[in-house]
């Protein structure tokens, strides 16, 4: 069964150029690499420009899993760490099919 | 510039089965009608099973503006709206690319 993920990050003020320049490249990464990837798109809120959304899914858990794992993920996070405001919420859900 | 939705249903409890019935109706018609809603992807939460999260993106505002104008969504709205424990709440954010 499929997974979707929200992922809602708040970022510092002042960092949103160089936060976005390091998601985007993870990102590209992600699309490139992770066939089980069935979505993985940045949004950032329209009232709250420091609120950024993304928007995943996956085939399966074991895809998500996999996601975590790889070194550019846990390369992308640790830059992304002296970006963000606060720690990350992350809402894994169930697809309905 | 692609927009994001994040659409959050409260579904009355006994009402699962028929919401999702609808709901996954919906969203056939969607994808073989709207060539540009990027996606539109029905979940459920892991910790409520009563709240359900609709992830979408389309490619344009003109586009969610006219998936909200086709008569199967305010047909599917209609029939829903027996089955929803709240008013739905619709978040659209601004992809980042």
């Amino acid at each position: 069964m499929a997974v979707g993920v929200i992922a809602t990050l708040k970022i510092q003020e002042g960092k949103n150029a160089d936060f976005e320049e390091a998601f985007l490249g993870l990102a590209a990464k992600v699309k490139a690499n992770e066939a089980g990837c069935n979505f993985y798109e940045l949004h950032v809120s329209k009232s709250d420009p420091q609120e950024y959304k993304v928007l995943e899914q996956y085939a399966s858990e074991a895809d998500l899993a996999a996601h975590g794992q790889t070194d550019y993920f846990k390369e992308a996070n640790m830059a992304m760490a002296s970006l963000v405001a606060a720690a990350p919420h992350v809402e894994v859900l169930d697809s309905v099919e």
